[in-house]
């Protein structure tokens, strides 16, 4: 069936001066999703397996792709090509030909990116709504936040190989948590849960990532409608510039007891920060 | 200029109960960089700036676009459409016409990613030289490595934000270290950097890489000829399995004084791997 998440391995331990032993381990599945919008090929992602409907509708709107199309329906998609090896690896995402066309871009995956950051960010501003309508997340909210995730991360705690996304509630309850090989794909994952769900945009929610935050992260957190972005490790300097630029609070090294605020939330346009703001 | 590798900003640092502070802290800089081959579009990547030839090149060839053609010459490519801010943002390899010309895909970066994971093996099978001429490096040189590339992240001490690869030689010297928001990125500044200097394949080196080893990492250091790959963290499913089909060894979890091998490299060609060889 190729829809394991984990697979078990024979591996040759070595640790200090002990005798190399073999041992089993598990590790994260990857394989490629083809991702169809209306029957035409929209992108190809290495993923893990699973939760594979929400991956491509949250990819297909994060990308902008849907441009406010609804989302009729979802399939895996088997056709002459596809052999039994890859019926599970090519979703379909039917909007009754609403959606425009997808064109071929010869592009990567962040393909919304301009010639330089500026532009990338004036791209998004001119494709995705703003963030006016919801309230900021206060900051020792999300200060809770990563002691409540990390106890929703099972892959994570198998394999050591995934990433994580989660969404949690204005109290700072986890309430979706998906895990990938691809932090991205966790991210769309969420995402596409939450449209499936009706539950778009994401205002009353903050969205919590392991690892980085990239320009790339922002612009999914961004396009959601998630007003909070809190990701574990380093942001880069685009991200951070994005998340300004969206009036989105984007949190980083957020650790039990610790975390760093880069961009904050006002409760005004993004447009109108205030100089005397550094209370 | 838009070059720089490091942003500084001012941040909002909450530490347990003390009062929350602004303080400087040093962003890695993230920018699109628009490659082209012989003036035709291939592909935008989120890029830390610096090594660009390097990273153009390298991703050309290990996305098999060069297909055997030698490259000339790089240059930044200011046209019509570039402003000042992107002038560093658009890097054309030349091979003169040689290379085929490359193709729209609607497909992400690993777009040489078939349907399933066993067909992405059978399509780098198909387009990349077997590793056969390349002798094994030794498990205990290979153990040796974590703690001599750390001393050499620099941008990973000042950002905390940043992935590395290293080319390391069969003593397990690094002989080129190169770093990104990207791992990829980093790997395809190594294969670059050697592409360049009439050093490939690889033969003679090993590659380490921060972080995971993914499908597309096996798959780039395949591509260049090195017949070990070491990860400081977990491999994926289809890593392993790649690697297994190049007869690649493949380390994963390489920690100071530990590490796990998922794949070993023997001295025969790798579809002649024999059952008695648990020594």
């Amino acid at each position: 069936m190729g829809r394991g998440r984990t697979q078990r391995v024979l591996v040759q331990r070595i640790e200090d001066e002990r005798r190399p032993r073999r041992e089993p381990d598990e590790l994260i599945v990857e394989e490629p999703l083809e991702i169809r919008l209306d029957g035409n090929l929209v992108t190809t992602t290495m993923r893990t397996p699973g939760d594979d409907f929400e991956l491509a509708v949250g990819f297909c709107l994060t990308d902008g792709l849907l441009a406010g199309a609804p989302v009729l329906q979802c399939r895996y998609c088997a056709d002459n090509r596809t052999g039994a090896d890859a019926e599970f690896n090519v979703v379909t995402v039917e909007t009754g030909g609403r959606a425009p066309v997808p064109q071929p871009r010869l592009t990567s995956t962040t393909s919304s990116c301009g010639l330089c950051g500026s532009l990338s960010i004036a791209d998004l501003r001119a494709r995705v709504r703003p963030l006016t309508d919801a309230a900021p997340i206060p900051v020792d909210v999300l200060a809770s936040i990563p002691e409540r995730v990390s106890a929703a991360q099972k892959l994570f705690a198998t394999t050591g190989g995934v990433h994580a996304a989660a969404a949690f509630d204005r109290t700072g309850e986890p309430v979706l948590v998906r895990e990938d090989i691809g932090r991205h794909n966790a991210v769309d994952k969420i995402v596409g849960r939450l449209l499936l769900d009706g539950a778009l945009p994401a205002s009353d929610l903050g969205l919590w990532v392991s690892g980085r935050a990239s320009f790339e992260l922002v612009q999914k957190a961004w396009a959601a409608g998630f007003p909070a972005l809190v990701a574990v490790s380093a942001p880069s300097s685009l991200a951070v510039e994005a998340a300004v630029a969206a009036g989105m609070t984007l949190v980083g090294f957020a650790r039990p007891g610790r975390l760093n605020v880069y961009a904050e939330r006002q409760c005004r346009a993004p447009n109108e920060n205030a100089a005397n703001d550094d209370s």
